[in-house]
């Protein structure tokens, strides 16, 4: 039987940050109002910002919200049940959400840096102190895909996750795909249209997608965050041309964050790569995410949603603080940790060396004879790397090849400097079969 | 601060049938035995079966579970915490689930039939007995969509969700698109391959969609399950013509089951309807199942994956049993109430008549006269029926109308029954446009 029910008044949420992600908190949270209160089982109130930014702090006063200049005075504030980092960064925001479970606070953040660097620390000092950390927000925003792989895939063995999580990466390769756009226009109409930062170097060099891929993987493979483990390629040299062939090939250019588990050991990498086209993921486009996770049980499911966006994000941060305020409700207790594991001495699969992982790869030779073609086949076998289907011009050579290592790969693209008539580096693009 | 951990050493499961769900339960439990305790904070035990089938229960007791021949003995039995309902159907199954709530145990069950109409009082009885059902399995088996409208999505207003939520449908479905097959052999092709049932009417006849429908939109929009208010079409008298035009016209027709709030009411309709192929939903093929969700914060999400299956199944039921163990370890309990909501005086929305329903639709009318074409547009444009496109051959007339209330639209097809030179009954096809 369960606990006699105590309803509190209310859960009290204190903001650091009030830009996108906090003032489109205060929206869902006002606009949706009775709705959540009565899902929630009470009151969920915005009681107070920290922001040093006088516009942004004159619309929350207007929004009738206590604000504050100093994040760690709010992060301690005795006032409060739960503290929402929405400031960004991953110094002052590591110290102040540091300070809030200190102070026994609940703590949602939207932040993938900070969690994908300081998430052991993080999460330790809050298991300790028996309070949570939401971040349903930190990955592909609108998706419940946190939610999905820590609650709902629970009975599942995660063979694979494979996700398009960087709606900027997305929009630029889609453009590319379907245009004809080259790299650096595409990034320029993404920039023009504010779907790209001026500086885009965190989206398109890969690195956003390994935040979120550490995250994932902790989920679904146990253990903490590991970014150290993820190999990162980003978009930035990708070609038009390659796009076309993929095409002609039945494959589609995504960046895609893989999670894969093979032979005991996992492997983390983000990269560009051929998605076959009638997959439900090579269909995600422009800014969207899509996420697809392969379970034991389950079999292939996916989740597709917005990837950005301020009232997108605030509904995965209004979904945490519903949570917990489901979960404290009549004095109870946070049931679900953080990462899922409840046994914090479960052993995770160790990782697995890029240079291991069997992959089919699709190459593009720039050949400058017309006798260079053979000569590439002949190095590249000698390699053990065979092609599979392939297209020969007087200039230019394509090809997928067999599975292969990537050392093995690596091994025949050196041997292959020395060929004479070939353009010293392929286009090389690895191939995701997604089974 | 949390109460205090006192390790329950496991949860102890009764389950009521050992067929397809129950055996797969077992299984996916047994295999997954070691990581499901990690996630779970203790073990779940399956220790007793109720069934009457000698082969079943010969591989229950192979499988060291104790087997009972009377379900309402497992029921009520004292040394169990949660009973799965895997013996299907609503009359037994009922009293079962009722017997299990009234000796204080949790319920878990896949079994939409039994929930979508004895869910107001299967649901009540839980509650004021303080206990929980846990539905996962009942909608779209291995997808967490349950999950994430109560949960994921708790911070949105719900504006509309379209799923393709019955397997066997949608595989008929997908053959007549693919290949022109007629209705009749698509479902013969099924049943072949034990895609469907030797009587699909359930399936085909819109039956399923409607029960997990009922479900969806009492998550979606607070109240009971309300299958009563579900208009219901099969896709028995598709003709594979249809398919063809709809492609045409950029198209694909699906088994839709569609809760849409407009104008402060719900509508809940399963019929086939014409989705755009450009849509995400309307690339999901064969027996898959898909579902969409416009929330008024995170904007569309969409659910994919099996929708059937002995271990998808399992996935889902044991997604439910590890809520439960999470809650109750240390003495806790359940946070999250059923159907997503704690305030039992929440309004629901009334609901909308299906003849207020704005839909553009899709006609085709086989004409014997070539002078009957536009006698045809003059019966539909004096009752406000407009042809956005259409396409007029000697021996037919295709179009796509303006969006008309069903009310309207029927009353054009009453009156054209006395056009001479036109069949009596068109093929008509709702539009659902997603947006």
């Amino acid at each position: 039987m369960q606990a006699p029910s105590h309803p509190r008044p209310a859960l009290r949420a204190g903001l650091i940050g009030f830009g996108v992600v906090g003032s489109g908190t205060h929206g869902v949270l006002a606009a949706n109002r009775q709705t959540i209160r009565a899902r929630a089982g009470c009151a969920i109130d915005l009681t107070m910002v920290a922001t040093r930014t006088a516009s942004r702090a004159q619309a929350a006063t207007d929004a009738g919200i206590e604000v504050m200049r100093c994040p760690m005075e709010l992060a301690r504030h005795p006032e409060l049940d739960v503290v929402i980092e929405a400031m960004g960064g991953t110094t002052d925001a590591r110290d102040c959400v540091m300070e809030a479970i200190a102070h026994g606070k609940h703590v949602v953040t939207a932040n993938k840096a900070l969690l994908a660097t300081h998430g052991e620390e993080i999460f330790a000092a809050a298991t300790a102190r028996g309070v949570t950390v939401g971040f349903e927000a930190a990955v592909a925003v609108s998706i419940p895909i946190v939610k999905a792989l820590r609650e709902g895939l629970v009975a599942n063995e995660i063979e694979w996750i494979a996700g398009i999580v960087n709606g900027t990466s997305n929009y630029v390769l889609t453009q590319m795909g379907a245009g004809g756009s080259s790299y650096a226009d595409a990034l320029a109409e993404a920039q023009a249209l504010g779907y790209a930062e001026a500086d885009p170097l965190l989206d398109v060099g890969g690195g956003d997608a390994a935040h979120k891929l550490a995250l994932l993987a902790a989920i679904a493979f146990g253990g903490p965050p590991r970014l150290d483990a993820v190999h990162v390629e980003g978009i930035r040299s990708l070609q038009a041309a390659d796009f076309l062939h993929a095409a002609r090939l039945g494959y589609a250019v995504k960046l895609l964050a893989v999670a894969r588990r093979s032979e005991g050991q996992v492997q983390l990498r983000v990269h560009p790569a051929l998605l076959p086209r009638n997959s439900l993921l090579a269909r995600v486009d422009g800014r969207m995410n899509g996420i697809m996770v392969k379970g034991d049980a389950a079999g292939v499911t996916m989740y597709y949603g917005a990837g950005a966006g301020s009232r997108e994000t605030a509904s995965a941060v209004v979904a945490d603080l519903v949570d917990l305020a489901r979960a404290l409700r009549g004095g109870g207790r946070m049931c679900v940790p953080p990462l899922g594991f409840h046994d914090d001495n479960f052993a995770p699969p160790p990782m697995r060396a890029l240079a291991d992982v069997r992959m089919r790869n699709y190459l593009r030779f720039t050949l400058q004879r017309a006798d260079a073609g053979p000569r590439v086949f002949e190095v590249l076998q000698r390699h053990g790397v065979l092609a599979d289907k392939g297209t020969l011009s007087h200039d230019s050579l394509v090809m997928l090849t067999n599975a292969v290592a990537e050392s093995q790969m690596l091994a025949a693209l050196r041997d292959l400097e020395g060929v004479e008539g070939v353009r010293a580096t392929p286009a090389r693009l690895r191939v995701e079969e997604l089974e």
